[in-house]
């Protein structure tokens, strides 16, 4: 047996899973307060299905093959399409559908560039309202989403795709304009050069005067009378043109420097563009492998342990298994997450051990002594601290009321 | 574009997502309150790894096929092969290793039997340790999460290898034993003459007459200690004789009338087998997708919406759409899941049918009187009843203290 993941593939191991789900978590709850319901679809599509849309380079990414049956079919590319594919598959949906939807997608994409092939996505869109409060909401859901997760410092760009077209139409001039939040003015002017683009004397005048039209001004004014204090209007922000209809946006965390976390707008054509119904459309996807690897690299969530087991109650000899049973039985009861040792043949040092290496913060030993006088023993493994106690203050302290 | 799910695959829709994350977040709570901490693994694993163990009949409902870089790949089968692979590839994970795993797994099985190709697995297991009480607290998490699930009539089958062994060491004999909780002992007693069976007098003596060894003794009393009630010794439980290696067991819900929906047991030498560690192992499967089913099919969960919403605030009329945006930011920041309806145009009898169709259980009307009189007026939508009150009343009603 080959002992390894795929390339390009990683397992979540219970430290790496309990920041996942802590950010899952914690987005579910803004989603929901804003009246999202979570969806979730096959892991598998057709072929035909996952094609419908991205060109022949996106294909070459996809895991497409034969199955059993002799259908071509494919893993999860994105979640767009899927969503795409259920307004189509269930027209009774009442609209607006507001839903989320956070699971794996899979891309063969070159590990070199530090990229996973399955990572997980998190797309929150409404579905079939034109309404600019829809947009405006969005925003809002990402402001306060980020906010939730600790990230204090952080910018939505927002733009529209109306404001960008009054600049240029030219969309490789726009691809470059795209580059001025990493690059100098001077530097975007000579690749402009470069590419021959006429007029760029103008197209910087028309980018330093302009200002929001009267849609995205209604956006911005309906987002902040939601709270969002931290949009930026960029009339260089570009995004994907071929995709969005009006509003765009993206957001740049700062603090930490983490850059880009999260990109979306509106999208009126793409649902039909493939094969769905005519349904106008607004959304996000936020980075959601981004958001827990750098929780994990920097550190940022200090409290989490690999484990949710609060106490572990160690076995002090064969002979006294029965009163650690009852033990365990008892703080678990009382709501406690407790782990009993379940060897009573292993010697008390390497319990402890194994509570410390478990990342396990609080040992219970229960001895002759403690059986004699009725009390336990309860011991901090970080600071090695240990106290001999009943076993109604045990429980007081590690479940204040 | 093909507006369908593929053959054997399905979505998740609102309700079923709100059943299913119910059932998932009850069950994590019980497994995290034993110590038991949760790991994933990638849905693609390397072909050899997926083949390392169930021979070529398996291997026909394998998704296998070669990815871009001709590596020979394949969709997860069960989640006990990667576990092995984990245990291979991280030697120092503390032992004992105490993990859950809820994870969908993939067969191309025949879906005329009312199977789902793609199904979420849901594993709890102990690796590294061979005392006793790990047998008997993986019947403690059973028992614990069924009760927490609402399940009260339920039977844990319990027997061992070592006691079926002792009945009849013909293979075939067993098989034909395993059907006695189904069919009745003349029927059994047929079959196992049709098979050629000797000594069936014999065999039927051994069963009636079998009582649990002393290993299985000491797990019944320490699961007994823990409280777990519904155990039942059966001899003639089987389950997989090439896996098992002690204690095995089934879970039979009898009301509801579901049948079998847990099975495991001690598989000490399986991990090794499939080229990990010789490390000993217990431990369970929970038919997540089943238990989700019945739980739909039978409504035995009545208070489940399709939404986590709260309350609908609607829009009078564009007039009136700041007063109403500033009371779902109000609903909203007291912690109630709050949506505005999202389109100031829309009248307010499709606004309430909206509400109704998507099972929001309460709406707020603000119109011209209410901002006048500094009220809102709140409207139950399974009663039709409503009434005006002010927002402070308003609160309390949605989110009592």
């Amino acid at each position: 047996m080959i002992n390894q993941t795929l390339k390009g593939f990683r397992d979540f191991l219970p430290r790496q899973m309990a920041i996942r789900n802590r950010v899952i978590n914690t987005l579910k709850q803004v989603f929901e307060s804003y009246g999202f319901s979570e969806l979730q679809t096959p892991t598998l599509e057709y072929a035909d299905v996952l094609k419908g849309k991205y060109g022949e380079e996106a294909e070459r990414l996809m895991y497409l093959f034969q199955d059993q049956g002799g259908r071509e079919v494919g893993l999860k590319y994105d979640l767009t399409v899927p969503l795409a594919r259920v307004m189509a598959q269930y027209p009774d949906l009442p609209k607006p559908f507001k839903r989320f939807q956070i699971q794996p997608a899979f891309r063969a994409e070159n590990t070199q560039k530090g990229r996973y092939r399955e990572f997980y996505q998190c797309d929150i869109d409404t579905i079939g309202s034109n309404s600019l409060y829809a947009d405006a909401e969005i925003l809002a859901v990402i402001s306060d989403s980020l906010k939730a997760l600790g990230f204090t410092n952080f910018t939505i760009r927002v733009n529209s795709r109306k404001i960008l077209f009054g600049i240029t139409t030219s969309l490789s001039a726009l691809q470059t304009l795209d580059k001025l939040d990493k690059k100098s003015e001077i530097q975007v002017r000579e690749e402009l050069i470069e590419k021959n683009i006429p007029g760029i004397d103008e197209i910087f005048a028309r980018l330093k005067s302009a200002v929001p039209d009267s849609d995205l001004q209604q956006v911005i004014e309906i987002a902040a009378g939601m709270g969002v204090t931290n949009l930026k209007f960029d009339p260089a922000l570009v995004r994907g043109l071929d995709y969005y209809t009006g509003t765009i946006f993206e957001t740049i965390v700062s603090e930490p420097k983490i850059g880009s976390i999260t990109g979306g707008g509106r999208y009126d054509r793409l649902i039909s563009s493939l094969g769905g119904p005519d349904l106008p459309a607004v959304g996000t996807t936020l980075g959601l492998d981004r958001i827990c690897d750098v929780i994990e690299e920097l550190n940022l969530w200090p409290d989490i342990t690999p484990t949710s087991t609060q106490v572990m109650v160690t076995i002090f000899s064969p002979q006294l298994f029965t009163p650690a049973l009852q033990l365990s039985n008892s703080l678990r009861v009382a709501g406690i997450n407790t782990e009993l040792y379940p060897d009573s043949e292993t010697k008390l040092d390497k319990q402890l051990k194994y509570a410390a290496n478990t990342g396990i913060a609080k040992v219970v030993i229960i001895g002759p002594e403690e059986v004699e006088t009725d009390s336990v023993t309860l011991k901090n493994m970080q600071t090695g601290e240990q106290k001999r106690i009943t076993l109604e203050e045990c429980l007081l302290e590690l479940k204040p009321i």
